[in-house]
């Protein structure tokens, strides 16, 4: 490791727009990254690349994204809204570069599905599609969007109402085991990493020192 | 891999508590994890363990994490609205049990930093302590909170005001390279991983396939 540097926020305006991009968005640390399912009341299904998925709460189960300004065409939000429902899927290492391909701007009619070469599934429940290849799918509806007037982006909640994952990923304690589903994380705008888990500790208590609970 | 299983909505309404919280925050997929530092109006610092932070925007640079319903004391959430300042500081391997060593409830006269033996340091522009174990550290002034209605949670957003950095970490078009700093990867509450990089991909276009730029 080199010697600490620092920037200030005068010389993030001042860098080039693309380059300051690529920094803030590497501030927040590793992302899930997830493919948006949505169809559109007139059938046509599309898909989006999302990595500011977080977790709202456990009970009920809500999960929240943060939708850029709605100032150009959003198709993941229209049919949000149209629908009331989506899905979000794990990336894994098999599908990163084929979902990567789906933040291209594609016209209307056109499919991210075919566009990418991505199989498109239903479950009975949920009217958006699933991407067939992805590990971990859950299924959601639309709960509330919440203005962010410093910048005019939205805060997108839903319910989770179904969860797909490999039967063997799910341990008697609940944690799912995403790493052994093949879920891969993502920094910046364009990076994409596998993991390796350092290990799994205890619930912390101010008068025990943390152990490790499992490798 | 084993086979898809499913849960619905009512299987998680009807799981044991701890183990349904365990569950849906593993949904979400990878996440940050940062600690948030920041001091109260008496000087007695504080630090929590945060793995919700999520890109806002980059012009201005914003940066936002949900905070949990302030039904009990939130230090870190009081601390920020009389300072105005917090920072938030990367973990990496060397110091992740110390770091979720944090999370355990200290009276409020004990600094998170004594009880988990991390070292504060502070720079001339932020009423906040950082880490100095932390290979990538964020100064920010508060913004604005958001309250989220369906479960009483909040939106706090804060404006990176400096960052800190290893030199050799940042590429001439902007990319910070997280993980040659260092920084991990957590999934559900209580596991850590180190990441391995795939690759750095192309911008999409339409009309281009995807090309790896960099590994």
């Amino acid at each position: 490791m080199k010697n600490i540097a620092r920037l200030l926020s005068r010389d993030l305006t001042e860098m080039e727009r693309h380059s300051r991009t690529r920094l803030v968005n590497s501030l927040s640390g590793f992302k899930g990254v997830n493919l948006c399912g949505t169809i559109s009341k007139d059938g046509i299904t599309n898909l989006s690349i999302i990595n500011s998925v977080v977790h709202i709460g456990a009970n009920p189960a809500l999960m929240g994204f943060i939708m850029r300004p709605v100032t150009v065409r959003r198709d993941t939000y229209n049919n949000i809204l149209e629908t009331g429902h989506y899905t979000l899927n794990h990336l894994n290492k098999e599908i990163f570069k084929k979902a990567h391909q789906t933040s291209a701007r594609y016209p209307i009619e056109v499919s991210e599905f075919e566009a990418a070469e991505l199989i498109e599934i239903y479950s009975d429940l949920i009217k958006a599609p699933y991407v067939q290849e992805s590990h971990i799918r859950i299924g959601l509806t639309f709960v509330e969007k919440i203005p962010i007037p410093v910048n005019g982006t939205t805060l997108m909640i839903g319910k989770v109402e179904e969860i797909f994952y490999p039967e063997d990923t799910l341990a008697a304690d609940g944690y799912l085991d995403i790493e052994k589903a093949g879920s891969i994380t993502s920094s910046s705008l364009d990076a994409y990493h596998t993991t390796q888990k350092l290990a799994r500790l205890s619930y912390a208590k101010a008068d025990r020192k943390i152990e490790v609970i499992s490798f």
